[in-house]
Protein backbone atom coordinates (compact mmCIF):
# COMPACT_ATOMS: atom_id res chain seq x y z
CA UNK A 1 0.00 0.00 0.00
CA UNK A 2 1.36 3.70 -0.78
CA UNK A 3 1.54 6.28 1.55
CA UNK A 4 2.52 9.75 1.37
CA UNK A 5 5.09 11.01 3.78
CA UNK A 6 6.30 14.84 4.97
CA UNK A 7 9.76 14.73 6.45
CA UNK A 8 11.41 17.82 8.11
CA UNK A 9 15.17 18.36 7.54
CA UNK A 10 17.96 20.30 9.45
CA UNK A 11 20.68 20.36 7.18
CA UNK A 12 23.97 22.47 6.97
CA UNK A 13 24.24 23.71 3.45
CA UNK A 14 28.13 24.87 3.54
CA UNK A 15 29.39 22.24 1.18
CA UNK A 16 25.98 21.97 -1.12
CA UNK A 17 25.18 23.58 -4.32
CA UNK A 18 21.62 23.65 -2.95
CA UNK A 19 18.96 21.95 -2.62
CA UNK A 20 17.78 20.67 -5.96
CA UNK A 21 19.23 18.37 -7.93
CA UNK A 22 22.08 19.25 -10.56
CA UNK A 23 24.16 17.10 -12.70
CA UNK A 24 27.52 15.90 -11.20
CA UNK A 25 27.22 18.47 -7.73
CA UNK A 26 26.66 17.55 -4.16
CA UNK A 27 22.90 18.46 -3.56
CA UNK A 28 20.33 17.57 -0.66
CA UNK A 29 17.78 16.10 -2.65
CA UNK A 30 20.16 13.70 -4.05
CA UNK A 31 21.68 12.61 -0.50
CA UNK A 32 17.99 12.51 0.73
CA UNK A 33 16.69 10.47 -1.79
CA UNK A 34 19.86 8.35 -1.87
CA UNK A 35 18.83 7.25 1.70
CA UNK A 36 15.22 7.21 1.36
CA UNK A 37 15.97 4.42 -1.21
CA UNK A 38 17.95 2.55 1.08
CA UNK A 39 15.55 2.69 3.39
CA UNK A 40 12.81 2.16 1.28
CA UNK A 41 13.86 -0.20 -0.68
CA UNK A 42 12.72 1.81 -3.87
CA UNK A 43 13.80 4.78 -6.25
CA UNK A 44 12.21 7.92 -3.70
CA UNK A 45 12.11 11.01 -5.60
CA UNK A 46 10.89 13.64 -2.81
CA UNK A 47 9.57 17.19 -3.46
CA UNK A 48 10.57 20.47 -1.49
CA UNK A 49 8.73 23.11 0.07
CA UNK A 50 11.75 25.95 -0.59
CA UNK A 51 14.62 25.36 -2.84
CA UNK A 52 17.26 26.72 -0.96
CA UNK A 53 20.68 28.40 -2.64
CA UNK A 54 24.25 26.62 -2.48
CA UNK A 55 25.61 27.75 0.71
CA UNK A 56 22.31 28.09 2.25
CA UNK A 57 20.88 25.94 5.42
CA UNK A 58 17.49 24.88 7.22
CA UNK A 59 16.45 23.95 10.34
CA UNK A 60 12.38 23.60 8.71
CA UNK A 61 12.63 22.13 5.42
CA UNK A 62 10.06 20.11 4.72
CA UNK A 63 9.75 17.39 1.83
CA UNK A 64 7.53 15.13 0.48
CA UNK A 65 7.59 11.70 -0.84
CA UNK A 66 5.32 8.64 -1.55
CA UNK A 67 6.63 5.04 -0.13
CA UNK A 68 5.45 1.37 -0.10
CA UNK A 69 7.47 0.70 2.66
CA UNK A 70 5.50 -0.50 5.94
CA UNK A 71 8.31 1.16 7.83
CA UNK A 72 6.55 3.40 10.85
CA UNK A 73 7.21 7.04 10.68
CA UNK A 74 8.19 7.18 14.16
CA UNK A 75 10.96 4.95 13.25
CA UNK A 76 12.46 7.31 10.27
CA UNK A 77 14.22 10.16 11.95
CA UNK A 78 16.61 7.99 13.73
CA UNK A 79 17.42 5.35 10.83
CA UNK A 80 17.28 8.39 7.94
CA UNK A 81 19.36 10.53 10.05
CA UNK A 82 21.86 7.54 10.57
CA UNK A 83 22.56 7.27 7.10
CA UNK A 84 22.64 10.74 6.51
CA UNK A 85 25.27 11.74 9.30
CA UNK A 86 28.07 11.97 7.26
CA UNK A 87 26.51 14.16 4.50
CA UNK A 88 25.16 16.94 7.60
CA UNK A 89 21.35 16.37 6.99
CA UNK A 90 19.10 14.84 9.31
CA UNK A 91 15.59 14.25 9.46
CA UNK A 92 13.57 15.90 12.42
CA UNK A 93 10.14 14.62 11.98
CA UNK A 94 8.32 12.46 9.82
CA UNK A 95 4.36 11.92 9.25
CA UNK A 96 1.59 10.86 7.29
CA UNK A 97 -0.22 12.47 5.08
CA UNK A 98 -3.31 12.02 2.63
CA UNK A 99 -2.28 11.05 -0.75
CA UNK A 100 -1.48 13.97 -3.31
CA UNK A 101 -0.55 15.67 -0.51
CA UNK A 102 3.24 18.55 -1.69
CA UNK A 103 5.64 19.92 0.28
CA UNK A 104 5.50 22.63 -2.08
CA UNK A 105 2.09 23.45 -3.37
CA UNK A 106 0.26 22.98 -0.28
CA UNK A 107 2.80 24.90 1.72
CA UNK A 108 1.02 28.43 3.00
CA UNK A 109 3.60 30.37 4.23
CA UNK A 110 7.48 29.83 4.46
CA UNK A 111 9.81 31.49 7.08
CA UNK A 112 13.41 32.62 6.73
CA UNK A 113 15.77 33.48 9.38
CA UNK A 114 19.00 35.66 8.62
CA UNK A 115 21.47 35.84 11.44
CA UNK A 116 23.82 38.56 11.52
CA UNK A 117 26.79 38.32 13.91
CA UNK A 118 27.19 42.07 14.73
CA UNK A 119 30.39 42.65 16.55
CA UNK A 120 34.09 44.05 15.52
CA UNK A 121 35.72 40.83 16.08
CA UNK A 122 34.86 37.85 13.90
CA UNK A 123 33.38 34.54 16.34
CA UNK A 124 34.85 31.31 14.88
CA UNK A 125 31.99 29.40 16.14
CA UNK A 126 29.57 31.19 14.08
CA UNK A 127 31.92 31.50 10.60
CA UNK A 128 29.52 28.94 8.61
CA UNK A 129 26.64 29.81 10.52
CA UNK A 130 25.93 34.13 10.39
CA UNK A 131 27.13 36.83 8.46
CA UNK A 132 29.94 38.91 10.25
CA UNK A 133 29.26 43.10 10.25
CA UNK A 134 31.71 44.76 12.47
CA UNK A 135 29.94 47.97 11.83
CA UNK A 136 27.66 49.23 14.34
CA UNK A 137 23.66 48.17 13.14
CA UNK A 138 20.96 50.84 13.92
CA UNK A 139 18.68 48.24 14.95
CA UNK A 140 15.51 51.10 15.02
CA UNK A 141 16.24 52.41 11.69
CA UNK A 142 16.46 49.01 10.40
CA UNK A 143 12.90 48.14 11.97
CA UNK A 144 11.47 51.04 10.53
CA UNK A 145 12.52 50.23 6.90
CA UNK A 146 11.40 46.54 7.13
CA UNK A 147 7.77 48.26 7.58
CA UNK A 148 8.17 49.59 4.22
CA UNK A 149 8.53 46.32 2.70
CA UNK A 150 5.71 44.14 4.68
CA UNK A 151 2.49 43.62 2.77
CA UNK A 152 1.66 42.30 -0.44
CA UNK A 153 4.26 44.05 -3.64
CA UNK A 154 5.90 43.66 -7.16
CA UNK A 155 9.42 42.59 -5.41
CA UNK A 156 10.96 42.83 -9.12
CA UNK A 157 13.54 45.39 -7.37
CA UNK A 158 14.26 42.18 -4.79
CA UNK A 159 14.68 39.68 -7.51
CA UNK A 160 18.34 38.05 -8.58
CA UNK A 161 19.00 39.44 -12.26
CA UNK A 162 18.93 36.31 -13.85
CA UNK A 163 16.06 34.77 -12.10
CA UNK A 164 12.52 33.99 -14.40
CA UNK A 165 9.49 33.99 -12.38
CA UNK A 166 5.73 34.10 -13.90
CA UNK A 167 4.87 36.93 -11.78
CA UNK A 168 7.05 39.09 -9.40
CA UNK A 169 4.59 39.88 -6.93
CA UNK A 170 4.45 38.48 -3.63
CA UNK A 171 3.15 39.17 -0.28
CA UNK A 172 5.40 39.52 3.20
CA UNK A 173 3.04 38.72 6.12
CA UNK A 174 5.83 39.09 8.70
CA UNK A 175 9.54 40.56 8.90
CA UNK A 176 11.13 41.73 11.96
CA UNK A 177 14.23 41.92 13.92
CA UNK A 178 15.24 40.34 17.21
CA UNK A 179 18.68 41.01 19.10
CA UNK A 180 20.31 39.20 21.48
CA UNK A 181 23.57 40.76 22.38
CA UNK A 182 25.89 40.60 19.58
CA UNK A 183 23.61 38.49 17.30
CA UNK A 184 20.81 39.95 15.03
CA UNK A 185 18.39 37.81 14.18
CA UNK A 186 16.23 39.27 10.63
CA UNK A 187 12.81 36.85 10.77
CA UNK A 188 10.38 37.00 7.35
CA UNK A 189 7.50 34.72 6.63
CA UNK A 190 5.54 35.45 2.97
CA UNK A 191 3.48 33.17 0.73
CA UNK A 192 6.32 32.37 -1.49
CA UNK A 193 10.02 34.32 -2.43
CA UNK A 194 11.52 35.32 -4.89
CA UNK A 195 15.02 33.87 -6.15
CA UNK A 196 17.54 35.88 -3.78
CA UNK A 197 14.75 37.64 -2.32
CA UNK A 198 15.36 36.95 1.29
CA UNK A 199 19.31 37.80 1.15
CA UNK A 200 18.60 41.18 -1.37
CA UNK A 201 16.43 42.35 1.22
CA UNK A 202 18.71 41.63 4.25
CA UNK A 203 21.59 43.19 2.58
CA UNK A 204 19.18 46.08 1.82
CA UNK A 205 18.14 46.41 5.76
CA UNK A 206 22.46 46.26 6.10
CA UNK A 207 22.83 49.00 4.40
CA UNK A 208 19.82 51.08 6.45
CA UNK A 209 21.82 49.81 9.26
CA UNK A 210 24.83 51.05 8.62
CA UNK A 211 23.41 54.81 7.91
CA UNK A 212 24.89 54.12 4.31
CA UNK A 213 20.80 54.43 2.90
CA UNK A 214 18.00 56.90 4.23
CA UNK A 215 15.14 54.60 6.38
CA UNK A 216 12.51 56.31 4.04
CA UNK A 217 13.72 54.44 1.04
CA UNK A 218 12.47 51.11 0.31
CA UNK A 219 9.50 52.18 -1.04
CA UNK A 220 10.88 53.86 -3.56
CA UNK A 221 13.03 51.13 -4.21
CA UNK A 222 9.86 48.69 -4.84
CA UNK A 223 8.34 51.03 -7.09
CA UNK A 224 11.02 51.13 -9.52
CA UNK A 225 11.29 47.50 -10.17
CA UNK A 226 14.73 47.82 -10.45
CA UNK A 227 17.45 45.33 -9.14
CA UNK A 228 20.55 47.73 -8.84
CA UNK A 229 18.05 50.36 -6.72
CA UNK A 230 18.35 47.72 -3.60
CA UNK A 231 21.06 46.84 -1.82
CA UNK A 232 23.78 43.97 -1.88
CA UNK A 233 23.04 40.20 -1.66
CA UNK A 234 23.75 39.07 2.11
CA UNK A 235 26.05 36.07 1.60
CA UNK A 236 24.26 32.38 1.67
CA UNK A 237 25.82 31.30 4.94
CA UNK A 238 23.61 33.71 7.29
CA UNK A 239 20.24 32.44 5.95
CA UNK A 240 17.98 29.21 7.34
CA UNK A 241 15.23 28.33 5.91
CA UNK A 242 13.33 27.70 9.28
CA UNK A 243 9.92 26.59 9.12
CA UNK A 244 6.97 25.96 6.61
CA UNK A 245 3.34 26.31 7.51
CA UNK A 246 0.57 23.71 6.42
CA UNK A 247 -2.76 23.62 7.15
CA UNK A 248 -2.43 20.85 9.25
CA UNK A 249 1.72 20.83 11.20
CA UNK A 250 3.97 18.46 10.06
CA UNK B 1 57.54 50.72 27.63
CA UNK B 2 56.20 47.54 28.10
CA UNK B 3 52.66 46.87 28.87
CA UNK B 4 50.69 43.79 30.24
CA UNK B 5 47.58 42.97 28.09
CA UNK B 6 44.50 40.75 28.78
CA UNK B 7 43.09 39.28 25.70
CA UNK B 8 39.50 37.66 25.35
CA UNK B 9 39.76 34.92 23.12
CA UNK B 10 36.91 32.81 21.58
CA UNK B 11 37.81 29.52 19.45
CA UNK B 12 36.29 26.13 17.83
CA UNK B 13 38.31 23.80 19.69
CA UNK B 14 36.96 20.86 17.12
CA UNK B 15 40.75 20.41 15.65
CA UNK B 16 42.83 21.38 19.04
CA UNK B 17 44.85 19.04 21.30
CA UNK B 18 43.79 21.72 23.74
CA UNK B 19 44.85 25.03 24.83
CA UNK B 20 48.19 24.19 25.92
CA UNK B 21 51.08 23.86 23.95
CA UNK B 22 52.22 20.13 23.28
CA UNK B 23 55.01 19.34 21.57
CA UNK B 24 54.41 18.75 17.81
CA UNK B 25 50.79 19.07 18.06
CA UNK B 26 47.97 21.69 17.51
CA UNK B 27 47.44 23.96 20.49
CA UNK B 28 45.51 26.99 20.63
CA UNK B 29 48.40 28.57 22.87
CA UNK B 30 50.60 27.61 19.93
CA UNK B 31 48.54 29.88 17.43
CA UNK B 32 48.26 32.79 19.57
CA UNK B 33 51.77 32.96 20.12
CA UNK B 34 52.57 33.03 16.85
CA UNK B 35 50.14 35.67 15.75
CA UNK B 36 50.87 37.96 18.69
CA UNK B 37 54.83 37.00 17.66
CA UNK B 38 53.70 38.70 14.10
CA UNK B 39 51.84 41.41 15.77
CA UNK B 40 54.47 42.91 18.12
CA UNK B 41 57.87 41.76 16.31
CA UNK B 42 58.75 39.44 19.51
CA UNK B 43 58.36 36.53 20.94
CA UNK B 44 55.30 36.51 23.03
CA UNK B 45 54.22 34.08 25.97
CA UNK B 46 50.51 33.75 27.01
CA UNK B 47 49.15 32.84 30.55
CA UNK B 48 45.30 31.35 30.33
CA UNK B 49 42.60 31.39 32.82
CA UNK B 50 41.55 28.00 31.91
CA UNK B 51 43.59 25.61 30.09
CA UNK B 52 40.58 23.81 28.17
CA UNK B 53 41.53 19.94 27.00
CA UNK B 54 41.46 18.36 23.58
CA UNK B 55 38.15 19.76 21.40
CA UNK B 56 37.06 22.56 23.45
CA UNK B 57 35.71 25.57 22.73
CA UNK B 58 35.38 28.56 24.67
CA UNK B 59 33.69 32.01 24.24
CA UNK B 60 35.41 33.66 26.80
CA UNK B 61 38.75 32.30 27.40
CA UNK B 62 41.14 35.09 28.85
CA UNK B 63 44.91 35.23 28.41
CA UNK B 64 47.54 37.69 29.61
CA UNK B 65 51.02 38.58 28.44
CA UNK B 66 53.47 41.65 27.75
CA UNK B 67 54.48 43.45 24.92
CA UNK B 68 56.77 46.42 24.10
CA UNK B 69 54.82 46.92 21.17
CA UNK B 70 52.94 50.58 20.64
CA UNK B 71 50.17 49.06 19.33
CA UNK B 72 46.88 50.84 20.47
CA UNK B 73 44.48 47.32 22.09
CA UNK B 74 41.36 49.14 19.90
CA UNK B 75 43.36 47.85 16.97
CA UNK B 76 43.80 44.23 18.76
CA UNK B 77 41.15 42.59 18.39
CA UNK B 78 40.69 42.93 14.12
CA UNK B 79 44.34 42.82 13.74
CA UNK B 80 44.54 39.69 15.72
CA UNK B 81 41.53 38.19 14.38
CA UNK B 82 42.18 38.63 10.65
CA UNK B 83 45.86 36.52 11.30
CA UNK B 84 44.17 33.61 13.83
CA UNK B 85 40.79 33.39 11.04
CA UNK B 86 42.31 29.85 9.22
CA UNK B 87 43.13 28.77 12.83
CA UNK B 88 39.63 29.65 13.76
CA UNK B 89 40.57 31.39 16.69
CA UNK B 90 39.63 35.34 17.47
CA UNK B 91 40.68 37.78 19.51
CA UNK B 92 36.94 39.72 20.82
CA UNK B 93 38.30 42.20 23.14
CA UNK B 94 41.53 43.67 25.05
CA UNK B 95 42.39 45.98 27.49
CA UNK B 96 45.78 47.36 29.18
CA UNK B 97 45.81 45.79 33.11
CA UNK B 98 48.64 46.52 35.69
CA UNK B 99 52.01 45.31 35.39
CA UNK B 100 51.93 41.68 36.89
CA UNK B 101 48.53 41.06 36.02
CA UNK B 102 48.19 37.52 35.31
CA UNK B 103 45.49 35.82 33.60
CA UNK B 104 45.41 32.32 35.81
CA UNK B 105 46.63 33.86 39.00
CA UNK B 106 44.35 36.78 39.58
CA UNK B 107 40.80 35.23 38.26
CA UNK B 108 38.31 35.26 40.99
CA UNK B 109 35.94 32.68 39.22
CA UNK B 110 35.38 30.67 35.96
CA UNK B 111 32.08 29.77 33.88
CA UNK B 112 32.06 26.84 32.29
CA UNK B 113 28.64 26.35 29.83
CA UNK B 114 28.15 22.48 28.77
CA UNK B 115 25.45 22.33 25.61
CA UNK B 116 23.32 19.64 25.01
CA UNK B 117 20.66 18.66 22.02
CA UNK B 118 18.19 16.42 23.55
CA UNK B 119 16.16 15.21 20.99
CA UNK B 120 15.55 11.94 18.84
CA UNK B 121 17.38 13.34 15.60
CA UNK B 122 20.46 14.65 15.77
CA UNK B 123 21.16 18.04 14.44
CA UNK B 124 23.76 18.73 11.39
CA UNK B 125 24.18 22.03 12.45
CA UNK B 126 25.27 21.72 16.08
CA UNK B 127 27.35 18.30 15.37
CA UNK B 128 30.23 20.14 17.07
CA UNK B 129 28.47 22.20 19.45
CA UNK B 130 26.40 20.20 21.62
CA UNK B 131 26.31 16.46 22.90
CA UNK B 132 23.24 15.07 21.19
CA UNK B 133 20.99 13.07 23.83
CA UNK B 134 18.38 11.66 22.44
CA UNK B 135 16.40 10.10 25.70
CA UNK B 136 13.88 12.59 27.37
CA UNK B 137 16.10 14.46 30.08
CA UNK B 138 14.05 14.82 33.31
CA UNK B 139 15.09 18.99 34.07
CA UNK B 140 13.61 18.94 37.57
CA UNK B 141 15.52 15.65 38.48
CA UNK B 142 18.91 17.48 37.29
CA UNK B 143 18.13 20.62 38.83
CA UNK B 144 17.67 18.76 42.25
CA UNK B 145 20.35 16.49 41.79
CA UNK B 146 22.98 19.91 40.95
CA UNK B 147 22.35 21.94 43.81
CA UNK B 148 23.72 18.22 45.46
CA UNK B 149 27.49 19.65 43.96
CA UNK B 150 26.80 23.44 45.23
CA UNK B 151 28.84 24.78 47.86
CA UNK B 152 32.95 23.74 49.10
CA UNK B 153 33.14 20.19 48.76
CA UNK B 154 36.02 17.28 47.86
CA UNK B 155 35.63 16.84 44.50
CA UNK B 156 37.92 14.03 43.98
CA UNK B 157 34.56 11.71 42.53
CA UNK B 158 34.70 14.47 39.85
CA UNK B 159 38.10 14.17 38.69
CA UNK B 160 40.13 12.05 35.84
CA UNK B 161 41.96 9.31 37.73
CA UNK B 162 45.02 9.89 36.01
CA UNK B 163 44.95 13.66 37.80
CA UNK B 164 47.48 15.06 39.77
CA UNK B 165 46.19 18.33 41.79
CA UNK B 166 47.21 19.91 45.05
CA UNK B 167 44.17 19.60 46.69
CA UNK B 168 40.74 18.40 45.36
CA UNK B 169 38.29 20.95 47.32
CA UNK B 170 36.90 23.62 45.19
CA UNK B 171 34.14 25.82 45.88
CA UNK B 172 30.83 25.80 43.08
CA UNK B 173 29.14 29.17 43.27
CA UNK B 174 26.08 28.03 41.25
CA UNK B 175 25.20 25.09 38.70
CA UNK B 176 21.85 26.09 36.85
CA UNK B 177 19.73 24.37 34.31
CA UNK B 178 18.22 26.52 31.30
CA UNK B 179 16.53 24.71 28.62
CA UNK B 180 15.08 26.68 25.58
CA UNK B 181 13.43 23.97 23.27
CA UNK B 182 15.50 20.74 22.56
CA UNK B 183 18.83 22.83 23.80
CA UNK B 184 19.84 22.45 27.50
CA UNK B 185 22.35 24.57 28.71
CA UNK B 186 24.24 23.46 31.94
CA UNK B 187 26.20 26.43 33.74
CA UNK B 188 28.82 26.29 35.79
CA UNK B 189 30.57 28.84 38.18
CA UNK B 190 33.68 27.77 40.08
CA UNK B 191 36.63 29.52 41.93
CA UNK B 192 38.58 26.99 40.02
CA UNK B 193 37.60 22.99 38.47
CA UNK B 194 39.82 19.96 38.52
CA UNK B 195 40.83 17.68 35.35
CA UNK B 196 37.53 16.74 33.73
CA UNK B 197 35.41 17.82 36.28
CA UNK B 198 32.65 19.61 34.54
CA UNK B 199 32.29 17.27 31.69
CA UNK B 200 32.24 14.42 34.76
CA UNK B 201 29.55 16.35 36.85
CA UNK B 202 27.51 17.23 33.32
CA UNK B 203 27.72 12.89 32.69
CA UNK B 204 26.50 12.58 36.03
CA UNK B 205 23.62 14.52 35.89
CA UNK B 206 22.66 13.15 32.22
CA UNK B 207 22.02 9.72 34.26
CA UNK B 208 19.88 11.14 36.83
CA UNK B 209 17.98 12.99 33.99
CA UNK B 210 17.41 10.02 32.19
CA UNK B 211 16.21 8.11 35.43
CA UNK B 212 19.41 5.95 35.35
CA UNK B 213 21.08 7.30 38.95
CA UNK B 214 18.28 8.61 42.05
CA UNK B 215 17.80 11.96 42.46
CA UNK B 216 19.54 12.51 45.95
CA UNK B 217 22.45 10.60 44.87
CA UNK B 218 25.34 12.83 44.75
CA UNK B 219 26.04 13.88 48.04
CA UNK B 220 27.14 10.56 48.72
CA UNK B 221 29.24 10.29 45.42
CA UNK B 222 31.00 13.16 46.73
CA UNK B 223 31.27 11.63 50.10
CA UNK B 224 32.89 8.53 48.47
CA UNK B 225 35.71 10.67 46.87
CA UNK B 226 36.15 7.22 44.27
CA UNK B 227 35.58 8.80 40.47
CA UNK B 228 34.12 5.20 39.68
CA UNK B 229 30.59 6.21 41.70
CA UNK B 230 30.34 9.58 39.40
CA UNK B 231 28.90 8.89 36.13
CA UNK B 232 30.52 8.82 32.36
CA UNK B 233 32.79 11.70 31.40
CA UNK B 234 30.61 13.83 29.10
CA UNK B 235 32.34 14.61 25.70
CA UNK B 236 34.12 17.58 25.15
CA UNK B 237 32.85 19.26 21.79
CA UNK B 238 29.44 20.15 24.52
CA UNK B 239 31.84 22.48 26.76
CA UNK B 240 32.28 26.14 26.57
CA UNK B 241 34.70 28.09 28.67
CA UNK B 242 32.55 31.06 28.70
CA UNK B 243 33.37 33.72 31.21
CA UNK B 244 36.68 34.35 33.98
CA UNK B 245 36.03 36.78 36.42
CA UNK B 246 38.35 39.27 37.54
CA UNK B 247 38.02 42.28 40.03
CA UNK B 248 38.44 44.93 36.87
CA UNK B 249 36.36 43.16 34.09
CA UNK B 250 38.19 42.67 30.76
Amino acid sequence: MERTLALVLEYDGTFYRGFQRQDGLPSIAERVEAALATLFGHPTPVVCAGRTDAGVHATGQVVSCVTSSPMPTRKLPVAASALLRQSSIAVVRAAERAAGFSARRDALSRTYRYQILNRVAPSPLLARRAFHVGATLDDDAMRRAALELVGEHDFAAFCAMESRHKSTRRKIEALELDRRGDLVDLRVRADSFLHNMVRIMVGTLVEVGRGRRPVPNLADVLQSCDRRRAGFTAPAHGLYLEHVSYAEPV
